[in-house]
């Protein structure tokens, strides 16, 4: 996949402030052979539709670029960030969603990750899961692969082979796991080292442009506190230091792994997970946590002074959590917050799946509270939406993108449609014959962004480019 | 739509039961001329790909059918049933989620409602929804319509063209309403009773097939208490008396309408909803109210006993109520639970949106529990998924079938597949080319069913049949 510069025309829309989208109408956008945003604005009046017009107004070395005219149902927003995701769980979107955790892992989940081994099957699998995320406009993903390198390197492959900015990790477990999925500490160690050299040193990204960032990163990724011993944990730690990686695991997830989590460690940090991973230098400012839907505030604060994020997953906090992550308050209190599909515990593939439901978390905090406050019904005022009901669609696709590109580290690449920045972007058609809803031609390009994130899906995405490359293309 | 006897021979799947999932493979299904199912038996080993082996197992008189041969990867299974849905809100679907109740009615809902007098707008409207909720596999839908005859009289006329058995109401209202959108009590009155004869008379449904059931139905329809006088909500309870038809309205929905109504009635039971319907004869074994979130465990036991039902609109609630429709506790006492897209409220046209959403709630109610008793996290244990977490997709399934059908007063009809009922159902082909998910060869029936519910949409919807007449289908 390489970039291929090109002029963009039409409208722009994205969210940098989670208060409001900002529309750009007739403007133009180049994107140069690196893939990076060299210019975006407004078009003169009258050239909307007149590529020979357009072309004077760009400067001689971009003169032959190809021009793409949006119509005028058509719009360009930033592709989506999926925080969290396990790549070997696809096989069970959409199933299973009534276990319990635990039982969840042991009954479903480790059974599904081992079978990677089978190279052939996880070929086939993590292909098609790499295809149909960037079909639904989602362009930089965290991976979870699984305990193995060979299946892990081979996801590192696929992601860089389609195009796919992507974060992998392979899965670190040496304790309190099935005989058939289990590593010694030593091995977990050296698998992970021997990925992340391997991975730097993956002949996608960083050489092929001469740039900084390459397209696939290796990602430390102990799963979570309970298979971990602590010289595994420390030994990770020392790895992150060594390398200057991404750090990945699960923390605060669902009662139960909570209070397992308390039961092994009872004596670091009242044994709980963030405590846990800052005692082994595994919390650093390149640290995503999944889930933190039972973070205590000085948890919150403690991540956020060291640059840590959460990752929430709305669907998979509903639905094997029973709680939600209140992004808002812990936005509040500085912290990072991407989301995730977490893949498989959520059953969506598409971002919009969690964006959709980080509205009805928000929602449903708030009732919450009315219920722990135990207020009567009539003293309980109607809430103000501006102030009260703050994670409306525009929120939670601010931190599906910007969100989810400072959680990642990858804010100056990615999350806006801006100069400087790479093209990371999805076009959608919101006038399309076989889509899910129906299309009116007096709606505002607000309205129509709405529409699209409430109503629709992968069919409304056109187009797809990740770092200026084409990925996706529907005609 | 005229019925048309076929033979269907395949994999049938429904919910008669909330407890699991009925799957009858290499089964055969003849439907009669009527609509009716007569026959479902399974197919003697080895005739299951073989029209001539399979005719010479049915009756002389059914010889002549067609049979249509489900692949390995279809299934068919009930329509589902969508107990409410504004019809004129169709055109704001997927926008305006963040405003509160009385500020979405006045801001954005009556001026789209009170828009259906232009005839051409209102038809092209009625006409994109019918054929998208039919599109969707919802077979039957109870529908507010307007305050306006007219363009209520032609949703029913679409209702009976395209062949969705559905129930109409005319809104009434006639007070604490717009002046450009607001009846007088005997202009409310008296179209209501036009409505209800000419529905009644109207030459779909029941003269056509010589049934007692029509396709089309009238459905008295005060909008909520506090837009209707006692007066009013009187003389459509005698007007439920006398054409013995159903009714409709909303209750309990939201914390500003529970206390607008006790402002309003403060001596009538408390200035509680279900009393004051009640009180005016309006809560009757059919009616239907919408929402019922707020309701108290004795006004559901009351509409048990009459024989009423609620009809819970899991994304609406969370999002304009922020509550829950406790549902297995609403059964539990007894009342019948019917699910609506509550079109536009919610931002689903598909039943499999509220489907869904149905299971969030159900978790997000138990946490809404923890957090009002306040227990420590040590001593909640994670719950037994068997007892504690009833409302998994199989449950939440069969109430978009079978509880809908007993909702609307058709259990007799529609809910299941079985000998004697209509045939109001919709062939899942879980394996087409555009769809949203994977196809595994492997998996079970009961997984692919899962699979489609939580993951796929109406491109897997190949067929829809209403009354045994093909509404939908795509090669
Ligand atoms: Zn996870
Ligand atoms: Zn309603």
């Amino acid at each position: 996949m390489t970039p291929a510069g090109l002029i963009y025309v039409g409208t722009f829309i994205d969210a940098p402030t989670h208060e409001a989208l900002r529309v750009r109408t007739n403007h133009l956008c180049i994107v140069d052979g690196k893939g990076r945003i060299v210019l975006l604005h407004p078009l003169p009046e009258g050239t909307t539709d007149d590529v020979e017009k357009i072309k004077t107004f760009v400067a001689e070395e971009h003169r032959g670029l190809d021009v793409l005219l949006m119509k005028e149902w058509e719009f360009i927003c930033p592709g989506m960030i999926d925080c969290h995701n396990h790549a070997p769980q696809y096989h069970q979107i959409g199933t299973a969603t009534d276990y319990t955790l635990f039982n969840w892992l042991f009954n479903v989940t480790f059974p599904n990750e081992a079978k990677c081994r089978d190279l052939d099957y996880a070929r086939d699998l993590y292909t098609k899961l790499v295809r149909r995320l960037l079909r639904n406009g989602t362009t930089s993903v965290q991976f979870f692969a699984t305990n193995d390198i060979e299946p892990t390197k081979l996801l590192v492959d696929i992601c860089a082979e389609h195009g796919l900015r992507a974060f992998v990790g392979l899965v670190t477990a040496d304790r309190d796991s099935p005989d058939y999925y289990i590593q010694t500490t030593e091995e977990a160690l050296s698998l992970t080292e021997s990925f992340i050299q391997w991975t730097l040193a993956h002949p996608s990204g960083r050489d092929k442009l001469g740039e900084q960032d390459a397209l696939v990163h290796p990602v430390i990724t102990p799963r979570f506190v309970p298979t971990c011993t602590l010289p595994l944990l420390h030994g990770l730690g020392g790895l992150a230091a060594k390398y200057d990686v991404r750090v990945q695991s699960h923390a605060a997830e669902t009662v139960d792994q909570v209070l397992r989590v308390k039961a092994l460690h009872p004596t670091i940090g009242g044994g709980r997970d963030v405590a846990i991973f800052e005692s082994c230098a595994l919390l650093t400012g390149r640290t995503t946590l999944a889930h933190g839907t039972h973070l205590r505030d000085y948890e919150v604060r403690r991540m956020a002074e060291v640059g840590a994020a959460v990752s929430a997953c709305p669907i998979a906090n509903i639905l094997h959590s029973r709680a939600v992550v209140p992004a808002p308050r812990y936005k509040a209190l500085g912290l990072k917050v991407g989301l995730g599909t977490d893949i498989a515990g959520g059953y969506s593939a598409s971002m919009l799946g969690p964006l959709r439901m980080a509205v009805v978390d928000d929602r449903t905090d708030s009732f919450v509270k009315v219920a722990r406050e135990d207020m009567p019904l009539e003293e309980y005022p109607d809430p103000d939406p501006k102030t009260e009901w703050p994670v409306g669609h525009v929120w939670a696709y601010h931190i599906a993108t910007v969100g989810g590109a400072e959680a990642l580290g990858i804010a100056e690449h990615a999350g806006t449609i801006d100069v400087g920045k790479h093209f990371d972007a999805v076009l959608v058609d919101g006038n399309r014959e076989d889509q899910a809803y129906e299309y009116w031609p007096a709606e505002t390009k607000e309205i129509r962004f709405e529409r699209w994130i409430n109503t629709g899906d992968d069919r409304n995405v056109r187009g797809v480019w990740v770092r200026g490359a084409q990925v996706v293309w529907k005609e």
